[in-house]
């Protein structure tokens, strides 16, 4: 999307690739909102670590992350014998694969890197192709997005206000992002719509990177407290939610994604309020056969514990992350820190797809036509 | 209740009157929970300012601290007649009363106040009088949450997993508090249990002050953020909810509490969970026919853009108020920032008062037990 920098604005996509340096470049989150930065991961070691430490996170922004460093690290390879190649490929996989064990998106990502790659019958051929792969891994992961615009966008009417939570925006993606999606296509489309902002305690990408991308896109949000979508419910104040996620069960329709998504769609069934789920065929787990095997992540208590901030007059701190953290709660507490939950099937209207919208227990009937492969996704 | 200061422990009310030096003896609140300090109000002035700028907050808190603030300022007129000394009276009630505009229990205490001096013929008298209204209506609203607690112990059953959302416990009333007062009860019995404390932003309620009583008591708790009630009772972790209210209406049962109290309530009802608010007599209000005509103050945005906090490694900054604050959101975005939530009866499982539990919409049929007078409490 485009982005304003000291009055100027140019369009970014959160990863790219430097073929000339072979370096993968990202935007470098954990300073936004405060500030914008490219910054260049040199090497597939410096990839994997950016993954862990979150200088990039999101579904799919991790996946093509993923995908880029396999191409970088082969690339970096010297030499033409094929197997002593291969033996390298296969640690690159294995570090970017480990740093965010959980995920599933760099798994699939870099497997279609891999698949393309075989095809080639040289050192040389098989980089190339690894390049040209994670290339399409990335472009096909912006067509399904703006996919999903194109689908969601049906459900965005003049003077909705709209409740989005957590950020699957495209700083979680390579572009445009999913939940977004349709905000930004109506945005096109000239209608107009106003957009609440979960903060999504504990990690706040509600209010610190949903709300950044709308201001910088130029669409109407307020941030409210994750106690307040109730409320504002309750007063008709809210029409419809949208939100993105971290996988989606075929057979069974089940959204797990970011820990209060549930919450807002109880309480939006509760309403009568439609809510939907934007998700790119990537997404969807096909060999789950219930939300409860979803592994939920115990995160650090530490999250909870306090906040990350920048105080109003130590403009200098924004860079340092670790001095940007603030203990709120009773130092002697302790804290539960579930990452996400699961919400079934009946609570949500829709999933809002690149081929279109359906009913979350018909994903399982379309799976053909939902890129199904007929055999176990996981390795 | 007793507080452990520098391994010794000792009891302490919120609010305190200290005859001798006429003053009022407040607990620092927004020191915790990194200091625990008591402060004096000199005068009605300090006492009208430590309302306002939030040193003492809870409606029970601040009704006794205007009770009392009351008698501090009737017992500085120096001087016989009587008239001089009642237009000097209405001075100081009404200072006391603009100090929080909208809450109710700062009226209630100082009418209390009011009625007991006016039996009073010699200022020296009213001033006496006055002094002993405030010390019964402290002493009063102590024994009300006792009673809440002998009512609400029977709900809590060992082993069981009990969510409260904000600061009901004794730093909002004058000592023991009213969510609290059962588990402190269930305590008291030898039952054991584990709290789980909603964060409660915007202001962290339950992870600075409700997580530090618990702390101070020895009651197991964790604190988690306001997303993560809903996943906790999806998983069967969560058995019981106790909330406090700020203004419950007597003729439609409805409550109004700190902003996510509903949405708690909702997330309650679709679990089947048990629902409970706990309130004093002086919480409810008899006038009012609807909860949408309860006034939702509209807050600050700062609070939702921001959080106070402590830096690891800048003690100093604890007892700086201002320098606590740490900007977390987007820079160019706003918030809406309601502060409270109305939740309707069909949500409420019951309503433990000091005199039994009740089905929110019995308030009105029990309403001569309840204290009811039979004419508008407002003025």
């Amino acid at each position: 999307m485009n982005v304003t920098v000291a009055g100027r604005s140019r369009h970014y996509r959160t990863v790219t690739f430097d073929a000339k340096r072979n370096a993968v470049l990202l935007v470098e989150q954990r300073l936004l909102p405060h500030q914008f930065r490219i910054v260049a991961a040199r090497d597939f070691r410096e990839a994997a670590r950016a993954i862990k430490d979150m200088v990039v996170r999101g579904a799919g922004a991790i996946g093509a992350t993923a995908a880029y460093g396999l191409a970088q690290g082969v690339r970096a390879f010297r030499g033409r014998n094929l197997a002593t190649f291969t033996k390298h490929a296969t640690v690159v996989y294995q570090t970017l694969k480990a740093a965010r064990p959980t995920a599933i998106d760099p798994v699939n990502a870099m497997n279609q890197v891999c698949a393309a790659m075989r095809a080639g019958e040289s050192v040389e051929a098989q980089q190339a192709l690894a390049l040209a792969a994670a290339e399409e891994f990335a472009n096909e992961e912006v067509r399904h997005c703006e996919d999903i615009g194109k689908h969601g966008v049906k459900l965005v009417r003049n003077g909705m206000k709209i409740l989005t939570h957590c950020n699957a925006g495209w700083l979680a993606f390579v572009d445009i992002g999913t939940a977004t999606a349709p905000m930004y296509a109506a945005q096109a489309q000239g209608k107009k719509f106003h957009v609440f902002c979960d903060e999504t305690r504990p990690r706040s990408q509600g209010a610190t990177l949903t709300a950044w991308e709308l201001a910088q896109q130029g669409i109407s949000h307020q941030i409210i407290v994750d106690n307040a979508a109730g409320h504002l419910m309750q007063r008709g104040e809210i029409d419809l939610v949208i939100v993105g996620s971290d996988r989606t069960l075929g057979r069974t329709g089940e959204v797990a994604n970011k820990i209060g998504t549930y919450t807002k769609a109880v309480l939006a069934k509760h309403h009568g309020i439609p809510f939907y789920v934007a998700i790119p065929l990537s997404t969807v787990d096909w060999n789950l056969r219930s939300g409860f095997d979803i592994p939920i992540e115990e995160r650090d208590g530490a999250e909870v514990l306090g906040a990350w901030g920048v105080p109003l007059n130590l403009k200098s701190q924004i860079s340092n992350l670790k001095s940007r953290y603030v203990r709120v709660a009773n130092p002697t507490s302790g804290a539960r820190n579930p990452g996400f939950d699961v919400t079934p099937p009946e609570l949500i209207t829709g999933i809002i797809t690149p081929v279109g919208i359906f009913k979350p227990r018909e994903l399982w009937s379309r799976r053909f036509r939902l890129g199904w492969n007929g055999k176990s996704d996981r390795q």
